[in-house]
């Protein structure tokens, strides 16, 4: 067990609904210590790729590509949430659908921030049915820069989310991926992985 | 004139109506360098603080408050904006009147997260009218816990946000202060500070 998933398994709290509540260490409360283990983390399985941009969506993507990007020493870009129906021709634009709110939002990246030269480093806090993450690959890809990488803290791997974006190629490393969970038995259990420190 | 500063000259863009565009390193694209900077001179400034926490709120103080909380070496918090109608006693709540989409939006930490004996560093990426500000604010003394000092990068000087807050007696340090600007000439004019470096 690496130590992301010793800390889920300390302080995650499985919920009824597959819910799993990681908010006293990464989306709410933020353990900046633990954080930093992950960027490193992330630095190691990435350190062969050229990688010059970090991206994100905002929130709860932003604290972590923020310390991940200090690690690998490039800027960081975090994909915006927008309501605005009037978009101009000054962003990349993408529809993604939220299992969490039933909603649509469209989310954006300013053209002035992404390039053909780009090679990206997708980062995310959370990978399930994937509907974020095929936003920000399409806007990578509709910029014609290079998705080197994406780097996903914890996959439920009981969603299609990880499986669909493997199977198309994407070099996809999640530090944890969760692969059942009890909330009567308050159980977690980690699909094993090779690539564990 | 310090290196915030020269850079908001160098590369902030500023609009009709007040606005200042400072996308391309602060608030969509982030030039991480330039976030460890400000970082380390907010340690700086509230080196005789007993900090224990940094306090933001989502989306763009976050990734400053993260690098803020690493310089620091403590946890982080960011507050939520919720579309809730049922929030359960488990949050602080604030109303926050948003000047950019002209809507309130209700912002919310969670009551684990904050408690009397917090030592709080509120932190955000822009000051303006100071309703935001005075949400979390609120939240921190509901919670019966201290703020210790409050970091802004940029406060719009010609708004009312910061006399208020530094009337109250709130150790508030911005560490760019801007006077007036002119979209026509392309000029930013900033406050003298003393506590410059």
């Amino acid at each position: 067990m690496n130590f992301l998933e010793k800390r889920i398994l300390a302080d995650g709290i499985v919920k009824p609904g597959n819910v799993l509540k990681v908010d006293s260490f990464l989306n709410h409360q933020m353990d900046i210590a633990l954080i930093e283990e992950i960027a490193r983390e992330f630095r190691r399985r990435f350190s062969e790729k050229p990688i010059n941009k970090i991206l994100t969506i905002e929130a709860s993507g932003i604290g972590i590509a923020s310390l991940v990007a200090r690690e690998f020493g490039v800027p960081m870009v975090f994909a915006k949430k927008s309501k605005s129906i009037n978009i101009d021709g000054e962003f990349y634009v993408a529809e993604v659908e939220s299992f969490t709110h039933k909603t649509i939002n469209r989310v954006i990246v300013s053209k002035k921030f992404l390039s053909a030269d780009d090679r990206i480093l997708i980062i995310d806090d959370f990978l399930a049915n994937g509907c974020a993450l095929q936003g920000l690959i399409s806007i990578v890809e509709e910029a014609g820069a290079t998705v080197e990488g994406i780097g996903i803290v914890i996959e439920k791997g009981f969603q299609e989310g990880g499986k669909v974006i493997r199977e198309k190629g994407y070099p996809l490393e999640s530090l944890a991926i969760v692969e059942s969970m009890d909330a009567e038995k308050g159980a977690i259990c980690f699909r094993q992985q090779q690539n564990m420190k």
